[in-house]
């Protein structure tokens, strides 16, 4: 669980997957071993200052000359600088460099190039490559992501990564057989992303959740002492919601796992049926799990008052690493558009009448429900559970479809989807919900450890009611959801908060964080946080020396100025 | 609009209005001059290390010693240890700090002492004080937030701050008139963050939305040309709103501003009738508006995509900076949970039939209201609206009121309180709104620009139907509003955001920022925001060498190893 890169990061997540996936047989033997046996550091070179989202506008060239048999890889402006790639600006001296391919005269689009940037023996940038560092910024600082420009820079024609499009010697453009085939290196870094950020959130949960049995402010009873801190209704509301989260996100990250296994080995069948099903999966949880670990990270943080903010807590440096998920590897609200297209397209199949949907949007084709089966907090069954987020979730879908249409037909299809695109969005939050709902409760149901179902339960329990009771209104429109009902699921809160505050501290152990991995002097195993602050603190570099340079400087004179005037 | 300390920060912020509020004349006299002359640096020592919140539990003690005539002060424990003072650390030679004080072997509770900590000259610390900073934090690292102990140090008796309670020579303890007359400060200083809260927010406001009409990205109508990323209706729903609160929060902190001059006035007359009131209200808006800022510069920056992360664009800083407020001064849920007691009061005395309600709550002795005024979008009027606004808050107060009294009845009154405590945050929430909204609308009204009042009007329309649709379920609950309705209010936010979006960059310019104020290569006035971005980053640390040592110790080595072994 580390939350930090190190030169080689890349080179392992980014450069040698893009070799395995994008290279011929010829390339793979030049370059896989080189790579692995680490005889070159690379990275991958993609977006650039002025485009990130939008790939096809991207601006580096690479046009290819006949006569030479060379691409000219150029930077014709400031905005098409490469900007962000990790371990670019002083470590790699190899890159996958995607640009626009130019060949006879045409543009065919982003394609991968391989890119050699610095000396091997002198590690100088080599001539026409400039690059370099850019700079601090909110986490990540251990990494030297990086900026690069090309002036005309010549590399061979077999540097292009040729296994799905290619070009010939005489400039011949030969165009893949599937558009979709990248898919693949993204839906596996999105899985890896999951359950990276499940595990940063589980950890933010372990040391909040410890910490609140520690620390001891205030009394609850007069006269019987100081409380631990969890003991506290509204400690317990800000943590235990999250730790809840913490495990629908690892549970899905586990199943998109197995997913990924199961597209892969069809893939390589030629079968590419799963692919549209497992892209538009992975691009929504990694959406809805990057941010509500973020926000859940936060509110551990909070959760632990001053102590929280310094450093020694590890808070800040988790959330700085966990919240930059929500930008990296493809924008939250991009993401969530790119569910919603895969959502209208199963709507669009079911108003049409053909309902030939995928496993995964089933539940938009179901005949319409009228009622919520909750009954009572502790017997809402994970079938009832299920059947009311579908009811919800359908309804997002088609208020978004219809809204949609809607516009579209007032303006232009393009400006009608801009205009629908908020609720488009929260269509895509609801399916990604029921989608964590189902695979926690069927994770629970299958479990080989019968002793972990009731903690489990009471989390799982605790997750839905906490959704439900965040979107009441979804939940309650339509008459669906009686007041009645709503307000017991606001109260059933309340009882799994009670139900598992005896078991929190045991529910994060069971996480086995190692004290180095967690790295947080509030989150020790041993509990033996205030020594260790005062340790910790004493540590700090203004404390090498008694007296700082700045009193001899400016604070003294100032005072003996003014003491003087007196 | 600074965002990080200097050594003097708490000296004029904490120091010398401590000074002035709880000094006896002769103290003043001795003091004030000398503090104002920058004679010494002062901060204010009052959180420890186990305590921040629970103050009546502080452990640093002052004993008063009649025979000297000494108070002899001494930190027991470690977590006795004065934790987070700014300034404490290294600059300050001075400091108020809260003790315990016990004289004729009883303990009057924690009290106000001036203390010399450091030696004028040599700038060491005098014998029986141990002092040091605390280490990196979060933010605010240019403070040097201190740690100290005492190991039974003596200060003479006229160095406890004596206007309220007073220690005679022979240790007679004198206690105050008033318990809540210290209220002021504390009142004072949160009105100041909320003033500082929403600026932090306009910052980011102001940056954002300036980058988001720089920034172009990917295409609404294909042929038309990329466009400006604030046309997309996700990018306004994340920036739009922020505005509005902005502009919400900055209202309410004149207001509350010119309420604690007429605070002030009274109280020199010894009239203390609106302390509770504004004690009150100033907690409950620090605590929301803290929030809620903070919360809103995490959007500013998150809709930067990855520029947004870098400390180019000052986002990361703010946020830091400003997520702070929700723990110092006094911790946000704390703070909710005080205002929930000043409205238990409220609905405790409209139950039993004797409505004398403060200004502020006297909407929850107003006759019960059943359907909601919404009519349609543009002609939702500011008496339907607080109407509104006013029957919702009702309904949560009351919620928290019966929940209250129902867990009192079934435990004890302490930890029937702790039951009912999420319930009460929620009211104290509902109550803040109603006060903002309020505000923001009477603001409008009485503003002496015309021309002002068309966009800040759609500004306040758009503030009110994010708050409502952010509590649709409250707002639904009991057939108040309907399906329709509430749909409508939603659709009203969609207009909203178009009439909005014309002046977004108008409206952010207003705040008249320079740019050394703002700090953010994102936000330049004059938009230039590419090359300046690789100007910044060439100023990198990492850049001063284009090959860094790493390379020759670590890299350059591993590399050529991988290479030989193939």
């Amino acid at each position: 669980m580390g939350r930090d890169l190190h030169p080689l990061s890349l080179h392992f997540v980014m450069f040698i997957p893009t070799l395995q996936g994008q290279t011929t047989d010829e390339q793979l033997d030049e370059w896989l071993s080189l790579a692995i046996a680490r005889g070159i550091i690379g990275t991958y070179a993609q977006t650039e200052l002025g485009h990130g989202t939008n790939l096809k506008n991207l601006e580096t060239t690479a046009t290819y000359d006949p006569k030479t048999k060379e691409f000219i890889i150029n930077s014709p402006t400031i905005t098409s600088a490469k900007w962000w790639p990790g371990a670019l600006g002083k470590s790699s001296n190899y890159a996958v460099v995607v640009a626009q391919l130019y060949t006879q005269g045409v543009c065919r689009g982003p394609h991968p190039f391989i890119v050699q940037l610095r000396d091997l023996e002198t590690h100088k940038p080599l001539k026409g490559v400039r690059v370099g560092d850019i700079g601090p910024k909110f986490g990540f600082n251990s990494s030297d992501n990086g900026f690069l420009l090309f002036d005309n820079y010549r590399i061979p024609r077999n540097h292009m990564l040729m296994r799905h499009s290619k070009v010939e010697e005489d400039g011949t453009f030969i165009a893949p057989k599937h558009s979709k085939l990248n898919y693949g290196t993204m839906v596996f870094v999105r899985s890896i992303m999951i359950k990276d950020q499940a595990t940063q959130l589980a950890a933010a949960t372990c040391i909040a959740i410890r910490y609140s049995a520690i620390r001891r402010q205030g009394e609850i009873s007069q006269g019987c002492g100081e409380v631990q801190i969890l003991d506290y209704q509204t400690q317990q509301f800000r943590l235990l919601p999250q730790l809840a989260r913490a495990f629908a996100f690892m549970f899905a990250a586990y199943e998109i796992r197995d997913l990924y296994m199961k597209v892969t080995e069809q893939l390589t069948q030629g079968n590419t049926e799963l692919l549209p099903e497992i892209h538009a999966l992975s691009s929504g949880l990694k959406s809805v799990v990057s941010w509500e670990a973020a926000q859940g990270i936060e509110q551990c943080r909070l959760a632990c008052g001053g102590h929280g903010y310094s450093l020694a807590s590890a808070f800040p440096e988790i959330y700085a690493y966990s919240v930059g998920g929500c930008t990296y590897e493809g924008e939250n609200i991009v993401m969530l558009l790119q569910v919603a297209r895969f959502l209208m397209k199963a709507a669009e199949e079911v108003r049409s009448g053909s309902a030939h949907l995928a496993a995964i949007c089933g539940y938009i084709g179901k005949p319409e429900s009228v009622r919520s089966r909750f009954t009572t907090w502790d017997s809402y069954s994970d079938a009832d559970i299920v059947h009311d987020f579908e009811h919800v979730a359908k309804k997002q879908v088609f208020r978004a479809y219809n809204a949609l249409k809607r516009h579209q037909r007032e303006s232009t299809p393009e400006e009608g989807w801009n205009r629908a695109s908020i609720e488009l969005c929260k269509a895509s939050r609801m399916h990604v919900r029921l989608y964590l709902v189902k695979t926690f409760l069927q994770k629970i149901a299958t479990t080989s450890e019968p002793s972990l179902r009731a903690p489990l339960t009471d989390l799982a329990t605790l997750y839905v009611f906490d959704l439900i009771t965040a979107s009441q209104g979804e939940f309650t429109k339509g008459g669906f959801m009686s007041d009645i009902q709503a307000d017991a699921v606001r109260e059933g809160i309340y009882r799994c908060l009670e139900r598992l505050r005896p078991n929190a501290v045991s529910l994060v152990d069971s996480w086995d964080f190692d004290d180095a991995e967690l790295h947080s002097v509030l989150g020790r195993r041993d509990g033996n946080v205030y020594p260790a602050l005062l340790e910790w603190a004493q540590k700090s570099q203004l404390n090498r020396t008694e007296v700082l340079p700045t009193f001899e400087k400016y604070l003294g004179p100032m005072m003996k100025d003014g003491r003087s005037k007196l």
